[in-house]
């Protein structure tokens, strides 16, 4: 069946999105398509290529060790997904294979920024090709190819399909903060897979902070000795990562922050700091004194010699320097550094970080590299080739462009916060001042990074807060602006999340584990009905509401930690609500939430034996208490509704008064199907709940 | 509380087994232990002993680096247990540590058999002592630490106990055969880990067989360079796990087997064999031809240089060749051999090979090791010193123990035949004619092995197929001979299942991802439902009513592979149905019968939506339609029970018929719940259901 290409992007968002299909699915056809990031263009055809275990795949045209590892690694993950043994799926001569792999030829030994990633992939029922102009776009390609793979009444299949694609931003990243909490080698390794499974192409490697020094310098080794408590990475383990890194298509970008957040490097070389010492590895979180002395020339011979050692050990052309918050104390308080400010006419402490940013410029320059920092680093003064990560928005990000610089967006991207997946995806790179900007100047947006810092991650639990949020940024990175259905996005992150876990991703699989801990029981059900509707506090409220201070040395074991940052269970309920309530819910709907509600309410008393149990599950029983009275109020509700009877004043305010409290954030967990209720008591009372008190 | 040393069986039975306590717990209280193995003499103390990220571990006595690794490690698993950071839990002085380990002396440098591994470990409020003679026994008595670590209402805790341990058994093993199928090294690295945590002490490695030759020789590389479609281990992988293993207290055993069972030594060394040649890596499962020519020097000169090469790799004591299943038809058509048995008054295959192993033994012997082979190896004329390992029983056992032969028992530890724990539990080492034997005698009986063999284990479910049961056979080789509580085993043995998971063992992780690739769906709950009252078929038949013959290229995706040995529901629900129809269920017994009733008669119409679209699911339909079916006759007859009525011949008759089918093996696996409907029916109708015709 051909599609005229006026219909592509019709056709794209009505079997894409909708899950509707032009040509009607017989038994044997696959289901709905879920490719995330959506590519560029879709076609649909009839049929689909049986993926069994003769399946081959042949390279034609260029070949070299990468594009071959590349292979190896895509049937590696095909086997994962279908279950076929290392015997079966072998690569074979191009003329007979299933998969026939064409590239033009080799990508650049260090792989470069703005490299073509571009790829065409064609499936028919007798075999597919992928062609693209280099190995890195036929690593994209494969990464589709899987994602087509379903399994069938005939056994496992990719549909039959067109596709052309390419990104829309060349700069496409994840930052993971390594220092706040040290994350093993593997665990980068998994979310590494989980990038290349979405075509995110920057790894960038958070790798010291006030926490934490986290890699090995032979140079000056106190650095690691002294300042990371024995959690670092070995240059061999680093040049593996970036290695491995290479092999799916992404670039370290590793990050070195001065001159603040650097506690842990004067641990073992206090000579470099602004204040009389001696300093230890900070356990805290938060904005810390300590600063690197900008006046002093042996901080400089020592940068030097540090981003020589750096410069070689990580191949790629960036170097990020971070740059951001420096509060300026230890400065303020050395009167050697104020003489030195007055004798060179810098006026604040912005102009001292200034003039040691371009010190510092020159020195990542001098050894080959081109340097990427924070909002704050930005001064006209620093040349045109450096590149500025920005947390403040769109508009510094206009504003930097404006002045020739290139930028990437962060804000709107730390998926530390725990907004939903809807937020992130809704941060548009160009949007605010940016629109307005000149073609050339818009060429200077190279994309974003999502940003995961670690005061509150572990190995045990970061996969959950970098996915599955994650992909709907790379989507927001990779696909045509125009995609923005956000129903669709849902639709679509819920399957990639379930295929990610054949990465060994454990953003699903240590949610079991965790309660089971918590509860100190196999039998979990009361805990997980409760939990799977509750999210952590969004933005730095969990700093906010603490009781006890969180540090380094807190246990990350508490239902906060397990709780996923986005709840689809209350982000379903809110949509039968809204039906209901607008009178669209189909049949089965006042069903489902009625069940839901049921569940809620009786569920207080089934999570009783636990919290006497358990000093982690006792936490959180006022949440069940919360949960047990609202349900039990939507439940009233809606037969309020179902009797077509307005409820009664008096008893509309006791509930909304039960609603505010139960919406106010306890053992730091938000209770995420509150508003939905509320509605509810709205819809049968006919009126408005009043504003909450802050 | 002091208990009189009289009271002490009595003790551990009430507290461990059946979870009553002499001390009321009060809601600070840890619960009931689950202690797997069962230590020899157990006393509960009043109270329990906080950890907390202030928990530490100090070492007095003997100290040593593996000593300080096994403390390392026991951290490790602490803080995963807990949640705890790694900057928690530290080793500190003695003096003030909450846990003092104490051992006098040091082990050998290669871990002998008959090493002390007895402990005692006393854990008050205040703190906790270790004491061993050994670091082994330390090793052994963290692992009974872990057990006590419980969440309570105050924090995570030990119970205040005393514990003395030792094993019944000094050689407690369990054998993987990675020939089949390939197991990775960190696949088998998590196992050692389980191992360790149940106390078995000798890793049995598989590593030679007709499908595949699994380790490097340097000597003679074309073994794993033809011999195992480049799955082996490399000499540094294999020093990596040994060093692995002796960190956890295990021994490490190779088996390369000989004559037979050796097909893949063959394809790059035809000139061992005794048939004509070439030779292939054996696809399918069995015995087969191939076999070493006995009667050819060059074959003793081969395995002089292999031997000692690998006498070197492995640093055990035991080397074990094998030596089962020798067809001898290779042997009987080769010329040259029939005429050296003529020559040499060899009158049967057995004797040839009674003579092969007469030379590989004394090759085994010169490069110092002891050798270690399968039933079939024993002959009088073989030294004293070797080890028979008996897959016949435990009269072949005595047999050879009577003959002044050591020997362990396998017969009954088959893990790969599914059957259940408590037949495994059940099987004990000193019975039949071994308890006629002297004490001398039966002092030859060193223990036994679980065998895992591999044709239908994947690095994906071979967790599954050893874990949980093996902890029932380890604890069969530990513990007192009089602990026998089948009830109170399958409690323990829940508990320590979940408690496996913190070392990363998959059997539980993996049943969730491959039911949902078999449903191609995220929404397994009916697929599930069915899967969890299914067993594959035991013993050999699967080979013998398999439609297609499997071979080492078949997926091992279905749902006869991700089904579990043993079904946890079936076992309770045939509790259930037992204390119902003997009138001694508890009052909510029935209503649970009758919800679990209920579902399965319904799960049918659920399920097939995942039948029409994945050939997966399809495969089990008419498990699928049998469990609906006799689900409603379970009903029916609940339905007359409850009426007090007798259900009438006709029906029962029908319904008879159903079961016979429904107990039908059907896509390789069994309905087990089928039995107890049949009771149900049986107790209904007061008729007994006919016998099944075969």
């Amino acid at each position: 069946m051909e599609i005229p290409e006026d219909c592509l992007v019709l056709v794209t968002f009505a079997v894409l999105m909708f899950g509707l299909a032009f040509v009607p699915f017989s038994a044997a056809e696959p289901r709905p398509l879920s490719l995330m990031p959506m590519p560029v263009s879709v076609q649909i055809k009839p049929g689909h290529l049986v993926i069994d275990s003769s399946f081959t795949v042949g390279i034609s045209g260029h070949s070299d060790v990468r594009l071959q590892r590349a292979v190896d690694v895509f049937l590696d993950s095909l086997r994962r997904q279908t279950g076929m043994p290392p015997l079966d799926m072998k690569v074979t001569d191009a003329a007979q294979a299933k998969l026939v792999v064409h590239s033009e030829r080799a990508n650049k030994d260090v792989q470069e920024l703005g490299e073509d990633e571009s790829y065409s992939l064609e499936i028919s029922p007798a075999g597919a090709k992928l062609d693209a102009a280099t190995p890195l776009g036929i690593m994209r390609g494969l990464q589709t190819f899987l994602q087509l793979v379903q399994i069938t009444s005939n056994g496992f299949a990719a549909s039959a399909i067109v596709i052309q694609d390419k990104p829309r931003f060349p700069w496409r990243g994840l930052m993971i903060d390594v220092c706040r909490h040290f994350i093993p080698l593997d665990v980068l390794k998994r979310n590494l897979d989980g990038m290349a499974a979405v075509k995110l192409n920057v790894f960038h490697w958070h790798l010291s902070d006030n926490q934490g020094f986290r890699v090995e310098s032979k140079k000056f080794p106190k650095l690691q000795e002294m300042g990371s408590d024995g959690l670092f990475y070995t240059q061999d383990e680093v040049r593996d990562l970036i290695a491995y890194a290479r092999d799916r298509g992404i670039r370290v970008v590793p990050e070195f922050d001065m001159p603040g957040h650097s506690t842990a490097w004067f641990v073992g070389y206090p000579e470099l700091a602004s204040g009389p010492g001696p300093y230890q590895i900070e356990r805290k979180w938060g904005i810390f004194d300590p600063a690197m002395d900008p006046t002093q020339e042996r901080t400089y011979k020592f940068l030097d010699a540090f981003i020589r050692e750096m410069a070689k050990l990580f191949p790629d052309q960036y170097f990020h320097i971070g740059g951001d918050e420096v509060n300026g104390k230890e400065w303020d308080a050395n009167p050697n550094i104020q003489a030195f400010m007055r004798a060179h006419g810098l006026k604040n402490n912005q102009d001292l970080q200034a003039y040691f940013n371009t010190r510092v410029q020159k020195l990542v320059s001098k050894h080959g590299k081109t340097m990427v920092g924070w909002d704050e680093i930005l001064r006209p003064d620093l040349p045109k080739d450096i590149v500025v990560q920005s947390w403040r928005g769109q508009d510094s990000l206009a504003a930097a462009a404006k002045q020739g610089y290139r930028g990437l967006l962060s804000f709107g991207y730390y998926i530390d916060l725990m907004w939903p997946a809807s937020r992130h995806y809704a941060v548009e790179p160009i949007s605010g001042e940016a629109t307005n900007l000149s073609p050339e100047e818009k060429q200077r947006v190279l994309g974003g990074e999502a940003c995961m810092w670690s005061e509150y991650a572990s190995p045990e639990n970061i996969d959950s807060r970098i996915w599955p949020r994650t992909a709907a940024i790379a989507e927001r990175l990779w696909s045509p602006q125009e995609v923005t259905d956000v129903n669709s996005m849902y639709r679509r992150l819920e399957y990639v999340s379930r295929w990610l876990d054949w990465l060994g991703l454990t953003h699903n699989s240590s949610y079991g584990p965790m309660l089971r801990r918590i509860a100190g029981s196999d039998d979990i059900s009361a805990l997980r009905t409760l939990t799977d509707v509750v999210e952590p506090v969004r933005d730095y409220t969990r700093e906010e509401i603490a009781v006890v201070e969180a540090t380094s040395l807190s246990p990350l074991n508490r239902v906060v930690d397990a709780a996923r940052p986005e709840s689809a269970i209350a982000r379903h309920v809110a949509d039968l609500v809204d039906a209901l309530i607008a009178g669209q819910a189909d049949p089965g709907a006042k069903t489902e939430v009625k069940e839901l509600l049921t569940r809620w309410r009786d569920n207080q008393t089934k999570l009783q034996p636990l919290e006497a149990q358990s000093f982690l599950v006792n936490e959180i029983s006022p949440l069940s208490q919360d949960l047990s009275a609202i349900a039990a109020a939507g439940l009233q509700a809606l037969d309020y509704l179902g009797r077509g009877e307005r409820a009664p004043e008096a008893w509309a305010t006791q509930q909304f008064a039960l609603l505010e409290q139960a919406q106010k954030p306890k053992a730091q967990l938000l209770l995420m199907v509150a508003p939905s209720l509320q509605k509810l008591v709205e819809a049968s009372s006919g009126m408005k709940a009043p504003a909450p008190q802050k």
